[in-house]
């Protein structure tokens, strides 16, 4: 391992020059005048891995291809293989005038590599790849067999992943799928991510009578379905803060005491929190931290309400019909179509009789869990403590992340999350920026993780 | 009398066509391209009303002139002097291609006169001058002293007409008001309108997180304004159905059995006023009846519900803010500035620590009572009765009639509101028509109204 550490570290500075090479690809997936970068910057990644000794190749999808690449196999010895997932595409650059420097002009400030898409997702899967190459040009043998999946459409929804998948599902039968496209709670604090809410998306409309009506004429005698709509939804939520649904907790995993003791372990500052936010105060379930209110328990969130008269001044009416856009957050093992079940079943029960509900379910998104305590897990906080030098936390995400529940479904494997991300890199935002050391220490994690999930580590 | 209502019958042909040609100026106010079709308008009236004896001229105002009609004042004797309020102005007719006949081009059928403006208004005060023009032709003297006033601007807010009773407040002070400018519950039952409500506007918008925030990643440990405001509101009715502001009904007046009685007397089902209204069942106020709930009892209503997202599909946010427009309705003696405070203060007391209460109060309307066992409402009874051949009912209009709240304000009169409109005459709508028995009516209880005021009837 010590050669390969020394190689990293040799090779720092050239690593840091191919991060500034591949972020000057304006790859916007969601532009469609950006599709010839994306080629470019596809086939650039596919020279770098062919150039370092992977075997690379552009796979064709209906949207931007998708760069496939794979450590030389070795005959006859059957080694665990594992995926390595990133996306080499990027969000817009829009609003340009916030940018402090062209967002595709790479610029180093301190210890920070600004451009679009450094953070997101460029420089977390080029640290694996660097790793890989330290391993390969210092002949180090790899005990795993690796293949990279980066894909060109992840910040649209990863359209073409799932097909891909599928048609190659022999190929890519792996132990776990490892991902670096999230966060680490603090500069120097590294995390594991096992888990993932769930979603499930519902809309409500209120509807009384068949048209607007004059307030002065008819209001009083009937009933008004914005009133009605808010004392509905008020019953969702009870004074503890819990969803008021029967069943609604009934398949939540309780959070074990090992979790709660790892999640108590992450920093958390209530005042520096809620200034953040911009709220006068936090809120929540009771008997629960914030880190578990967001990430570990389910939630009930109106999106959006809508009824009446919106603009200018007042009208005198009652509104004909009101409605509300719903999503709740799920937990493992909360199934999103017995919850949005359980849901509706509730809302129409309490529906008063002078109004009619209309009630449309929508998509949902299962909830994640990989346990914190199986091999490949402590395999990964091993590495992740190698890497950084300093013990992980474990975390929850409280949002989903689809291609999860995709390598899931259609591959049938786990996956680890070892996010290089910083809190404030800005992905998704004007400034986005990665940090160099955080670069580094990902390919430290990167050349330490194989070993561990091999168990030929020493 | 006798005279009279020979005289009004003899020429009941003419005064159609009169009211017809009235009818062709299509007076829309809201339209600057009729601006000539208006002074047109009022130009026709003023001749008219100089054809039959009265002394009338165009007061020319910021907007749209009124028509000032007197009738010749007899030296020395000192009778009691009224004030007859009408306008000119019409809606506009759009969409045509609703209508069956052009709005501008009268049309009978049956009973009934088509016709933009036919009901609302030129038809219900055209019949108070006919009346007026049986006196002067048959050379019975007027018990009373008369002053038209008829303006050109009541479809846009009556802008010019509080000005005007300013100005001319010596000239129009007077024993009262009488209005047919509104409607009678059904065809052959006349009604006395005696009070209205009066309203009280505000808007309330809560503020939690300084943006809209992911659902995922901080849902659950923010308070969602939507939600917030919906349990806000939800408070603001209680299971009764009355506005559960502490202090809210303390200066509500009671029905008296009397009024209790008279109202119970007007025409009600249940069944085709919901059906009429499209909801599936009634609502309101417990112990009491609809026509109560909607003219004589205070209502608090969300006229419109403002949050997050609105668009297509969903949007998985805690929305920064939520916010609700609310008009309150008042009934004697409530005042809005006392109400709005108390509703204002209950909110904000109510208002959870986890967000920010914007609360704005808006324009506020008095509510309206004109005792209806005074001797001029039962002047006007006794009027409707002889107009009619039947007993009429007293009415509470459930809106309000700004004018109304004018003439007690600036010329400190009440006002007798004598509706002839049918509930299906739709003012306001394609298809505008007025009753020709309701016109014949009209100019008897004009006939029969001064000498009831005047106490001089037979």
């Amino acid at each position: 391992m010590n050669s390969i550490r020394d190689y990293l570290a040799a090779n720092e500075a050239r690593f840091v020059d191919e991060l500034c090479a591949y972020v000057r690809f304006p790859s916007v997936s969601a532009q469609p005048n950006h599709r010839a970068d994306l080629q470019a910057c596809a086939d650039w990644l596919r020279q770098h891995c062919q150039a370092i000794g992977l075997e690379a190749s552009l796979c064709p999808t209906s949207g931007h291809p998708i760069v496939l690449a794979r450590t030389p196999r070795s005959r006859g010895r059957n080694k665990p293989h594992y995926v390595v997932y990133g996306h080499y595409d990027v969000q817009p650059p829009e609003p340009f005038e916030l940018w402090k420097s062209a967002p595709f002009e790479p610029r180093i400030e301190g210890r920070s590599l600004y451009g679009r898409g450094a953070s997101d997702n460029k420089g977390q899967h080029l640290a694996h790849i660097n790793a890989v190459e330290a391993y390969l040009r210092t002949g180090t043998e790899l005990p795993c067999d690796l293949t990279f999946v980066i894909e060109g459409e992840e910040e649209v929804g990863s359209r073409s992943l799932a097909e891909f998948l599928k048609e190659r599902r022999q190929d890519l039968r792996c132990e776990a799928v490892v991902v670096s496209d999230n966060g680490m709670p603090a500069p120097g604090l590294p995390a594991l991510t096992y888990a993932l809410r769930g979603v499930a998306a519902l809309e409500i409309k209120l509807v009384g009578p068949n048209r607007d009506l004059h307030s002065g004429i008819f209001g009083g005698s009937v009933d008004n379905p914005a009133m009605a709509l808010c004392q509905l939804l008020a019953q969702m939520r009870d004074r503890r803060g819990r969803v008021a649904v029967p069943g609604f907790y009934d398949d939540v995993l309780p959070l074990t005491s090992y979790e709660r003791k790892q999640l108590a372990r992450l920093p958390f500052n209530a005042k520096s929190y809620a200034r953040f936010l911009g709220v006068p105060q936090l809120y929540g379930e009771r008997g629960h931290t914030s880190w578990e209110q967001r990430s570990a328990r389910p939630t009930f969130e109106i999106n959006g309400l809508t009824s009446g008269y919106q603009g200018e001044g007042s009208k005198t009416i009652v509104p004909s019909w009101a409605s509300a856009k719903i999503t709740v957050r799920l937990v493992p093992n909360q199934q999103p179509a017995r919850i949005l079940r359980l849901v509706k079943k509730h809302l129409e029960h309490l529906c008063p009789p002078t109004v009619r509900a209309e009630i449309k379910t929508g998509h949902g998104g299962q909830p994640y869990l990989f346990s914190p305590t199986s091999p490949a897990a402590q395999a990964g906080l091993r590495a992740l403590k190698t890497a950084f030098g300093r013990d992980p936390v474990l975390l929850r995400e409280g949002g989903s992340i689809p291609i999860v529940t995709d390598f899931k479904r259609i591959l049938g494997a786990d996956t680890l999350l070892l996010g290089l991300a910083l809190p404030d890199d800005n992905a998704h935002s004007p400034n986005e920026k990665f940090n160099l050391d955080n670069y580094a220490a990902g390919m430290r994690l990167g050349a330490a993780l194989w070993p561990e999930l091999a168990g030929t580590a020493a």
